[in-house]
This record gives C-alpha cells, structure tokens and sequence, in this order.
C-alpha cells in the first residue's frame, strides 16, 4: 500500500472504532505510520480523507451484499444468507454507526454516502423480495416496508449486541426476522 | 429545579444530542448554568453524573413503554401502540446512542443501565407476545426472538432516519414489522 492508500485505510479503521469526532489527525497519521505534511500533500484535511475512507467502506458493503442477494437460490435463502454472513458483530456497522456523530450528520458531504448505501440497500431487498413473490414467496407483504424493517433489524441487531457486549441480541433478532418472513400467511 | 436536578437533566440533553466522548463537563456547566465548584460539589466527575442522567433516562424510558405495554387491548396492539408512539425521531435513542460510544461500552458502570434497558425491553415485548399466543396472535413464532426483532427495528429505525435526515425510513420500518406480526400463517 502507498501512503495515500495507508491514511484511507487507516481513517476506515479509526472512524469503525472511535467514529468521526474521536478520531484526530494525528491518530490517523500514527496509525498511518505518516507524517502531518504527509497526510496534507494527499488529502486537504480530515473531512477530504473521512470522506474517501467512507466511500470506500460503502463500496466495499455493496459489493458484499449484492453478491449475496444476487447468488443462488430462493429470494429468502439468499436474504438468509445476507443476514448470516460472518460480521463482527460487537464491533457495529461501519456505515451504520457514522449516524451517531453529529459532525458527519451536519456535513451534507460525510451523509451523502451513508444515506445512498442504506438507499441502495432498502431498494436491492425490496428487488428481492419482489422476486420472492413471484415464486409464490412473502405473501401479502409490501416490499419496501420490509426491506426497511430487514435493513433496521441488522443495524438495530448490532445495537443490541453492543449494549449487551454479546452477540446474542443480534443473532436473536435476526432469527427472529427469518422467522416473520418465512411464515406462510 | 435545584442545581442538581439541572445538572442531570443537561447532562441528559447533552449526552442525546452529542454522545458521551462529545459532552465536555463544561458544556454540562454552561448549559446548567452552573459553576464548575457547584458541579463537583454534587458530582465527583463526568462518569458520576452521566451515570445519574443516564438511569434517569432509562427509568423514564421504562416507565412509558410499560403504561403503551400493558394498556387496554389485544397484544399486537398494545404493541402497535408502543410503536406509533409520538417520537423525536431525528434524534434518536437516547438510550440506543450510547453504544456508539466506546467510552461508554468501556465502562461497566455505563453500560449497565443500557443493557438492562434492553434486556428488560425484551422480556416485556417477550411476554406481551405470549400473552398474544394465548388468544391466537402470533403463531408460530418464538417471543423472545420476535421481542428482539421488534426492539431492533426500532433502533435500526432511528439509524436510517437519521442516515437520510428524514423520518420515513423510520415509520417504513415499523409499518413493516408490524405487517409481518399481524398476517396469519
């Protein structure tokens, strides 16, 4: 990795652990193993390079989820899948928690990739659970609702297993979530 | 209020709207409009006083769920109740907030009323399903995953809401999970 490639990497795990305003500078640069005039030759300041780090986190979640939701099987055997994918879990989600701290909330810059990923995100489930239906699967379930409410589940999930700093809540309330799908009416 | 009282309840506001790492103990004194003497003569610090605004928060938090929980009606609507509920959704969980902030997850003490916050969230919604079963709501689920997927909507709610800084992702959610509790199977 070059350097450049070193701060962003380095900000994606900062801001995971400590979000947007416990992460400084200058403990981007030490994780970085960079200098100040080094980090400011690539990137203007902070918000340019918490910016670059986010999308490259949204990027990387898209990319994971769509192969999971576009791989093989029914529609709730691969929104099965998407939802037990390996995650650390107590850790959160790294788009997810980014909600939490203000100064990204107030930056119309940091939020625009955040709310497009849960945009994306809400509309590809909504996708799949269409396709669901025409194979007779989620009957009498709008769409769209329940894509927000998969999408919820996971990041209120990771809420409750931090609270707890267990994985337990996550888990309960994903199996919890399957079941309600998969129920017949 | 005497000074005490104000204190925890700036503490509250304070600890809502910018988390724990992000409220300076004079932030707390300005918005208290207290001095810094009169804040250490009530508190020994920042953790001691977060501590008392934080199980003021899940007393009051506890208090409003059960009266929604146990009032008049069939289950699932005491649990639509619960739901609908008027909320300030942009802002957040009070409680819910905090496990993005690693200062709080890192001390015991904090997280304790958080977790059992949720916990007894769960066992409540836990109960108030069984409840259903006995009159012929809720088939075939289990209640304490379904209490689970039910409190993880709410939280993951509050995420997507505040991802787009606009309520719909919230009340989407919920309309959702509520779909998915009430069709019979």
């Amino acid at each position: 990795m070059d350097t450049r490639d070193r701060l962003i990497e380095s900000t994606r795990e900062l801001l995971w652990e400590r979000g947007y305003v416990g992460t400084s500078p200058k403990a981007i640069q030490q994780h970085a193993g960079a200098g100040q005039g080094s980090m400011y030759h690539h990137f203007a300041g902070k918000p340019e390079l918490a910016l670059a780090a986010v999308e490259r986190t949204a990027e990387a979640l898209r990319t994971q989820a769509d192969a999971e939701l576009s791989g093989p099987g029914k529609a709730s055997e691969r929104i099965a899948a998407y939802l037990h994918r390996e995650r650390e879990i107590l850790r959160g989600c790294q788009i997810g928690r980014l909600t939490q701290d203000p100064e990204v909330m107030g930056s119309p810059e940091l939020r625009r990739p955040v709310e497009e990923t849960f945009d994306w995100l809400r509309n590809r489930l909504a996708e799949v659970i269409t396709e669901g239906q025409a194979d007779g699967e989620f009957t009498g379930l709008d769409p769209a609702a329940t894509a927000a409410t998969v999408v919820a589940t996971l990041q209120g999930g990771y809420v409750l297993a931090r609270a707890s700093g267990a994985s337990e809540g996550f888990e309960r309330a994903v199996e919890g979530v399957l079941n309600l799908l998969v129920r017949r009416p």
